[in-house]
């Protein structure tokens, strides 16, 4: 029987966890935003449809054009982290179907063929992609800052012009300075968030 | 500098977990799904919002009244499965506000005045609460076998009469019997689904 984790591999992960709003000077490299990718990938999705998508953001070029979808209280904080992951979907995701998911040939065909299946597969399956990369990174010793307080139109119009992958949040990464974390918010008690049926 | 998980951990929670079929006929316990719930409670959502909400399935009329939602294919194995979560989200999460983001006296409104917004925080962040679900499970030991293939608008009907709740997706859970799981299927290289900007 499997057994769980130690305590402080759920602290890292979950319990002492934390959203970061500033990180050390230290860049993140390459090689340890492939291995990031190559952590959250795994995480499973519908009929392994893999539709989410991620623009790593490092350059001062690309900070500047995700600038302007900003709200202002996130864009100190986000110009200043080492990487701001978007992370989108691809709208055309099945695409790859036949190659991620050969035991169904028809599979492509049924997400091609009904456009509000495929919207809700790829909106769903993104979000779950993103929380697979949040816990990634904090299991990778990564500090993490999700936001959705940004404009998705013009991150759409800067970044995918073609409209065919199209953002659903964003993710501060780096390594994490403590000095700029919030009070931690509460959590709702079991019996408002759970029924047992 | 806070590191990387061990690599057991790292497998246990990613490189080497399994969508599961099949469970044993080990029971999983009120304990444990509390504990279960008080480690993915943890995981951020946009403004502490915590839309998600989760029904454990585990008697056989809740079963039964499960049953006609399902896809074909996915009856048999989640009548089988000691526990099914429906992860669903609460249309008005905001009314938790006051309490889950004293910080800010606007931030129900917010949401309860903007339709668009409300839904789009209520499924974005209850699907990352359902992928929070899915590690902290792996994390505790627990096997995860996540699901798409039923009809909400029957499990809407069935079990959120009243339409305050809405689900999302559904987890079938349990200690894990490996003799049921597929062939793993591939994931995407790198380049097909990140870019470097």
């Amino acid at each position: 029987m499997t057994k769980a984790l130690d305590s402080a591999a759920l602290d890292q992960i979950f319990l002492a966890a934390r959203t970061f709003n500033k990180f050390t000077a230290e860049p993140v490299s390459d090689n340890m935003l492939q291995q990031l990718y190559d952590l959250y990938k795994w995480g499973p999705t519908s009929l392994n449809t893999q539709p989410g998508r991620v623009v790593f953001v490092r350059s001062a070029e690309a900070k500047q054009k995700l600038m302007p979808a900003l709200m202002p209280n996130n864009v100190e904080k986000t110009m200043a982290a080492p990487v701001v992951a978007i992370v989108a979907y691809d709208t055309a995701f099945f695409e790859h179907m036949p190659t991620q998911f050969p035991a169904n040939p028809g599979a492509r065909d049924m997400f091609a063929n009904n456009a509000g299946l495929s919207a809700d597969t790829a909106t769903r399956n993104s979000a779950l992609q993103g929380a697979y990369l949040i816990i990634a990174a904090r299991a990778l010793g990564l500090a993490a800052g999700p936001m959705s307080g940004f404009n998705p139109a013009v991150v759409n119009e800067a970044f995918f012009p073609d409209g065919c992958w199209k953002a659903n949040f964003l993710i501060n990464l780096g390594w994490g300075d403590p000095s700029g974390n919030r009070p931690r918010g509460p959590r709702l008690a079991f019996e408002d968030s759970v029924v047992m049926a």
